[in-house]
């Protein structure tokens, strides 16, 4: 029998990568409840209207669906075209689909809940989503999603406060990052200058490359999107925009001046930088226009986190969005958010060779015995260690000792207590300290003691 | 626009309900490192060949299959006899199911990653699982399991690791139980005392309905089988076995004399009751022979856990299955584990009032400022507090105090901070305890002193 596989785009994680998970999990967890936000979750399976419509035509592809259960079929005529209509059978016969992000259930959740929901909503939530991508290094097709919200709040000092908190974040990790931070309402301001309001959005997919393919290649994104060459022309101040946060903002109100929708965006973002002054950042804070995030539901701020020491880029973002919950009927519940990339965080931890020196096993001491007295002998010791909080295990078969002690290697365990026919007679053990090989005999009160620091 | 709703028999988390679902999953993860359990996960999605033929006919009728992604009808003749057989469809275009527990994706996984694990290995698995089953109170489609399992070991110490580690958990939550033990030797041996071992399956069905249905029933459904009647007369003793467990296991000692296999689980359960003689049980362990949790794939020790002071029932088992790999190639693996009914849990901690008296906010103090003056001077406060890990919050928008203090009183925030023009003049804050309505003007020293308490 060949070795059985899991579907392609899928990870199992062994002990070593779920401690190292849970460290990265831990922390930010950690930060959310310290600025008072609160976990919710939300069942892996969305009705598909919900889901539908709301990643554009590319996403609804990538939503992965649940095929009803038992007769799906059932309703459904036989006749061969309808049969080959794959986007009406699918609707019909899969009613369900995995979650894509947090965001759409979110907003679900916050009009389907509404009443039990107190105002402004600080909600966390860490859970894993699915999307039917093509598989590739750092692409996976189950990941988790980390995000947190602030909704039902209009005040920037939201958006000060997401920053500190990536700030706080990446401080803690030992991740030396940028904040890349852009106001929406700048980059409509662009587009009016250019007269150009209706393809703000293809305007802002170009800008938003700007640091993967460079200005030229931009710039002809742009002239084949239809924008007039003389037009593109205007944007490369915008483009090439250099200094200090203040210097570019001061350029960017004289290019801007006669935009009331591009001064508002400035205003905006001066004044989180004029909050942000008295704080003392680890991260550096800077206005970046070509930040986009390819995503058009973003209305004010835009945020993004680089890592600075590795080539892996973005790993976290976020930004505020004016009607998140408007697609399921309510109206003007201004939102505004920031999302943890958890495996590039990872990546990033890895690569830097940031993870916390700690071995995998949480398991302190092993008892190790050369027949089943000592198992008898060890049993109530290990009882009473663990009575005081101290994690250790017996090893449960009179193995060779060598077996034994290669299982305490291998979970990294820091001591062994051996225990043969002398150790027994001497109501003590040999306590081995696994990291320089010394041992010595110690009593059952001295194992309890020395262990417990 | 009508609520947006989610598919029958999942649920959403609200905050109250998640810290509590987090007090239940720490507290047993917390045992679990204690007892050297490590931490695993797999995905949500397996190929379907791996859940296939697991849990029998019922079982693979109850898993939630995925469409494959793009024309999922490809390969697939459209003759229309074979659209309608719906077994064979099924098969074509949803390669993919989600999990239906977490037994099998171990099994999958030890198989998988061999190479990796050093054995005895002990796991801990805690993660969604999705079954379409008929939604009821108290059955859901999407739940979650909390497995831990020793595989690659034989000796019985194992059993009553887990065992000590149930009776760890529960009298953590303050939960009286019973735990529950048998074994499925001892009913391959009362299948030998009727000659026949054949309908074993048939036989502890029916058996480990007793308590739901009661003997009568439980006579009839054996005869119903196919037993003749003769045979569940001789199985009547057995059924009602009374008396202290050493007084159960003398009397069947005597019963099952001739059955080797019968004896053999005697003895096992019996070294069982020895190794836990000197354990200081908080629940009452008892021989129960009409357990037999209705699974088949039990090999040795069932164990049962029921809650005593509610009606709820069964709130963890497990049990040692020897062959839990041999479904993935692997032969020749033990393994011996329990899963803690998370749900159930829930439920009896709620009946019984027994969470953790602690509000659903983790924040300790709301700042409320009557103006943007007010939020100015919070702003370095707050982040000071955050500074020494304080959780607290600003109230980002100068709305009405009124409105504030709802909002604290929602999250049940024990202190507000409240700033008006006095309090700034005084370098101070008016500082309000929530509990008893008392308040005092305080300074910014101090309000980091108390609150660091």
């Amino acid at each position: 029998m060949s070795k059985p596989s899991i579907p392609k785009g899928t990870r199992d994680f062994l002990p070593i990568e779920m401690e190292r998970r849970n460290y990265i999990f831990d922390t930010i967890k950690e930060v959310f409840r310290k600025f008072g936000f609160v976990q919710i979750e939300t069942p892996a399976m969305e009705n598909i209207s919900t889901l539908m419509g709301k990643y554009g035509e590319e996403g609804d592809k990538l939503l992965f669906r649940i095929l009803n259960s038992g007769n799906f079929f059932d309703g459904v005529s036989s006749e061969k075209n309808e049969i080959v209509d794959i986007k009406q059978l699918t609707l019909k016969i899969a009613e369900k689909g995995l979650r894509y992000d947090l965001t759409v259930p979110f907003a679900r959740f916050v009009v389907q809940h509404r009443d039990k929901i107190t105002f402004p909503f600080r909600r966390f939530q860490i859970q894993p989503v699915w999307r039917a991508d093509r598989p590739q290094k750092g692409r996976y097709r189950e990941f988790y999603q980390c995000d947190a919200d602030i909704v039902g709040a209009d005040s920037l000092i939201n958006e000060v406060e997401l920053i500190e908190m990536l700030d706080e974040v990446f401080r803690k990790f030992g991740i030396r990052v940028a904040i890349k931070l852009n106001n929406r309402k700048i980059l409509a301001g662009i587009a009016e200058l250019i007269d150009e309001v209706d393809r703000i959005t293809d305007i802002t997919v170009a800008i938003d490359k700007l640091d993967k393919i460079g200005l030229d290649n931009v710039n002809t994104e742009l002239i084949n999107k239809g924008i007039a060459a003389e037009k593109v022309e205007l944007l490369q101040p915008i483009l090439l925009l250099e200094g200090s946060n203040s210097e570019k903002l001061a350029r960017l109100k004289d290019v801007l001046s006669d935009s009331k929708v591009g001064l508002k965006g400035i205003e905006e973002i001066e004044k989180v930088f004029t909050y942000l002054n008295d704080y003392n950042a680890n991260a550096e804070i800077e206005l970046d226009l070509t930040l986009a995030r390819g995503l058009n539901y973003y209305t004010g701020a835009i945020i993004e986190v680089k890592a600075l020491d590795t080539a892996i880029g973005s790993i976290s973002g976020g930004g505020r969005y004016d009607n998140l919950t408007g697609i399921f009927g309510l109206e003007g519940v201004s939102g505004v958010g920031v999302s943890f990339g958890a495996d590039r965080i990872y990546d990033v931890l890895e690569a830097l060779n940031l993870f916390p020196d700690k071995s995998a096993a949480t398991t302190k001491v092993l008892f190790v015995a050369f027949d089943s007295k000592g198992i008898d002998f060890a049993l109530p010791i290990v009882r009473r260690l663990r009575q005081v909080g101290i994690a250790c295990e017996l090893y449960s078969e009179a193995a060779k000792i060598k077996k034994q002690m290669q299982y305490a290697n291998d979970k990294q365990i820091p001591y062994v207590a051996i225990i043969g026919d002398e150790e027994i007679k001497a109501n003590s053990v040999m306590l081995k300290y696994m990291v320089d090989g010394s041992q010595r005999l110690v009593s059952i009160d001295e194992i309890v003691e020395k262990l417990s620091k």
